[in-house]
C-alpha cells in the first residue's frame, strides 16, 4: 500500500458571514489551499474530490459537493459528498487518503462547509438536531448540549473533575484563538468568566460550548511522487484510524467516554506504529468542554479520570508537553460543523510548516480527532513530518 | 493496484412499505445479500462501510450511516454516509472499490437505503427537489419531471425519436420487471397504454416516469483472496468511472446529452480494457424514458440520435445484442434514491451467476450506470466474470 501525503490546506475565516454562500466560503477556502502549496500546483491535476458537509442552510442540499467543485472550476472531477455529522469532513479526508493509497488517483481534495447561521426554518442549525439520534433523544426534546451535560454530569461524579476544570477548556483555547486572525470567538477569556457564564445544560455554562459558524476548509492529498514536486519536506498520513459507534448516547455501555474514539485511536496509532506519548501536538474535537476531557482519556493522553489534572497542570498548553488545541479549537476558532474535519488539518499542516499562530516546537508526530454527533462516527488521523531525504 | 470483486448482492423488495423504516429495510437487504454469498460469511470480516441516502423520511438523517450499520451488527464498523442523490450509493460502491483496492480494507460493504413513500413535511420526497440545481431551476419551480421533459424535447426536435420511442422504454422495462418479485411495479404494460397515458410534463407522461419507492440493497466487495474462499468463479470490478458535472441542466452546453455520463463511461471503459461493443448487459439509469435514451447514445451503445432505432429494432430487448434494464429498471423495479445504485449491481451480480429473473446468456461484461439528479454526479461501472482457474 502506497502512502499519502498532505501538500497544501487551508480555510476561509470562520465566523458569521450571512452575505456568504457555501459556494464563496469553499472558494476561499480552496485559494488558501492552493496558496499553502509550495510551488504552483495546477489545479488539472486533481483527480477526485471527496466533500463534507451537513447541510447548507436552505441553499443548496441534494448533490452540493459537484455544485462546489463545479464551481471553484474543478470540472468533471468526481466528487463524493459525505456527510457523518459533524465529522463529515474528518471522513472526507479519509476517503481522499484511501483514494490515494489506491493508486486510483495522485492528487485528491478533501474538504467541508457549511452555513449555520442561516436561521430560516430549512437552515442547518436544524440539521444539528437531527444528527442526535432521533426516535428517543431528539423526539424527547434532548438537545446535543443536553447529551453532552449528560457526559459531563457523569465524569464530575465519577471522578474529582470540576467545573473548573471544564472551563480550562475554555481559557486554554481561546488564548490560542485570540492568536488565529481565522477564528470565530478569537478573544481571551479569564477563568472567572469561564466559570461563572450563563448556564445552558448543567453543568455546561456558555463558556463551555462551541459557537455555530460559518465556514469552509480543504486539504490536498497526494502520491509521494506528487508531494516531492511540491515539497522539501514531507507531511505522511502515518495512520488513519476510523471507528462507528451507536448514535444514542443512551444505547452505549458509558458516559464517561466516547468507545468509537478510543477504538478510532487505536487503529491510527496502529497503523502509524506510534503511541500518544510520541505525540508532539494534538487537535481534538472539543464541541463541549467535556468532549476534551473525554478525547484526553480516549486518546490515551492520560488515565481515566485524569484528564482535569492535565489541564490543571499545562500539559496541553502551548508550552506543555502535549499541546492540544492551538488553533483554538472549536470553541474559539468555530464549529462550521461539515468544515471542521479537515479545517483541523490545516492546524496540523500550519504546526509541521512552522506557520501557526500558536506554533510548537517544530512537531514531528500530530494528531487529529473529529466527532460526529456524540460519538456515532470519529476519525482520528495521524501525521508524521518527514525531513527531507 | 489490487483487484476488488463483488462476493454477494441483495436487496429487499421495492415498494410502498409504510410500515418498514430504513433501518429493517437495510436489514432486509443485508440478509439478502448475505445469503448471496457463496459460504457462510462471519459479518467480523465486514472491515467498513459505505452507504448511500438521500434522506430518510423524517427519521434518522445526521448519521444515519452509522445507526444502520450498528442496527445490523456492524458494531464500530467505520461507515461513510454518501449523499450525491439519485447517485448516493453508486458512489458508494466506487468507495468501497477504492478501499479494497488500496489494502486497507479486505472486505468492505457498500449500500443504500430511502424511504420515499412518507409525505410528513420533512419527508424524503422534499428532498428530491432539493437535488435540482437550487438557485434558478428550483425557486423558479421546475421539477426534475420538467427538467428531463426538456431534455426530452430537445431529443424529439434534434433527433428523430418520438414520443412511441419513449414509450418503448416503458413497454421494455415492465415487462422485465413484471418477472422480477422484488420489483415495485411489476406489471405488464402494452404500447397503447405507455403511449396514452396522462401527461406529467410534456412530452414525458406517466409511464414515461419512474415511481417513487422504498427500498434497500447491498453489496459485498472484498480482495482476491477473500473472494476465492467465497466463489468459483470471480465478478472482478473491472472498470470504475466517475464525473461530475454541472447540477444546472441550464448550466451546459447541451440538452441532448449528460456530459458526466459520456466521462465516467470513458474512464470505466478504459480501466476495463473494453468497449461498448464488449458487454453483455447493462443496467442503466431509466428515471426517466428520455434518461434511458441519453444513457444508449453517452455510453456508446449507439450513435447520436439512434437510440430510438435501438428500441424499436429490439437491441435492448432480453434476446437482443445488448439486454437493457433486466431488472425492470428504476421504472418498474422501481427508483428508491439511495439505494438504486448498487440495486442495479445486485441484478449485475444475478445475471453473472446465472440467477436472474430475465437471464441472459452467461455474460462476461456487464456494466452498471448511476445518475445524480439530472446528471451533476454520474457513476459507471464495467464488471468482468473471471471463469475458475
Amino acid at each position: 500500500m502506497r502512502d499519502a501525503y498532505v501538500i497544501g490546506a487551508g480555510q476561509s475565516s470562520f465566523g458569521s458571514f450571512p452575505e456568504e454562500t457555501y459556494l464563496s466560503l469553499f472558494e476561499s477556502a480552496f485559494e488558501s489551499t492552493l496558496n499553502s502549496v509550495e510551488g504552483e500546483l495546477p489545479t488539472e491535476v486533481i483527480d477526485e474530490a471527496h466533500l463534507g458537509t451537513l447541510g447548507v442552510g436552505g441553499r443548496q442540499i441534494g448533490l452540493s459537493g459537484p455544485a462546489v467543485t463545479e464551481h471553484i472550476g474543478l470540472h468533471g472531477v468526481p466528487t463524493t459528498r459525505v456527510e457523518n455529522a459533524c465529522a463529515a469532513s474528518g471522513y472526507a479526508f479519509r476517503q481522499a487518503v484511501t483514494a490515494v493509497r489506491s493508486g486510483m488517483v495522485d492528487v485528491a481534495l478533501a474538504g467541508g462547509y457549511e452555513v449555520m447561521t442561516d436561521t430560516s426554518a430549512d437552515g442547518t442549525k436544524w440539521w444539528l438536531g437531527v444528527s442526535g439520534e432521533t426516535e428517543w433523544e431528539r423526539i424527547s426534546g434532548t438537545t446535543f448540549a443536553g447529551v453532552y451535560a449528560q457526559m459531563a454530569s457523569a465524569h464530575l461524579e465519577e471522578y474529582d473533575t470540576t467545573v473548573e476544570d471544564l472551563s480550562r477548556v475554555a481559557v486554554k483555547n481561546h488564548a490560542n484563538g485570540a492568536k488565529n486572525p481565522k477564528a470565530h470567538l478569537g478573544f481571551e477569556c479569564s477563568l472567572e468568566d469561564a466559570v461563572s457564564a450563563p448556564s445552558v445544560a448543567d453543568p455546561l455554562n456558555l463558556y463551555h460550548c462551541c459557537p455555530t459558524t460559518d465556514g469552509a476548509s480543504a486539504v490536498l492529498v497526494a502520491s509521494e511522487e506528487v508531494a516531492r514536486e511540491y515539497g522539501e519536506e514531507l507531511i505522511r498520513v502515518a495512520g488513519a484510524g476510523a471507528s462507528s459507534g451507536r448514535v444514542g448516547l443512551f444505547q452505549r455501555g458509558t458516559l464517561t467516554s466516547i468507545p468509537a474514539s478510543v477504538r478510532a485511536g487505536e487503529a491510527a496509532y496502529e497503523e502509524a506504529g506510534i503511541g500518544p506519548e510520541n505525540l508532539d501536538f494534538a487537535e481534538v474535537h472539543d464541541c463541549f468542554a467535556i468532549a476534551e476531557l473525554l478525547a484526553y482519556e480516549d486518546l490515551g493522553f492520560c488515565e481515566r479520570g485524569e484528564a482535569g489534572r492535565l489541564l490543571r497542570e499545562g500539559v496541553t498548553d502551548p508550552d506543555g508537553d502535549l499541546p492540544t488545541n492551538t488553533s483554538g479549537g472549536l470553541k474559539s476558532k468555530g464549529h462550521p460543523i461539515g468544515a471542521t474535519g479537515t479545517g483541523q488539518i490545516v492546524e496540523a499542516f500550519e504546526q509541521f510548516r512552522g506557520e501557526a499562530h500558536v506554533q510548537t516546537d517544530r512537531p514531528r508526530y500530530g494528531l487529529t480527532h473529529n466527532v460526529g454527533g456524540s460519538g456515532g462516527g470519529v476519525t482520528v488521523h495521524v501525521f508524521e513530518r518527514e525531513e527531507a531525504a
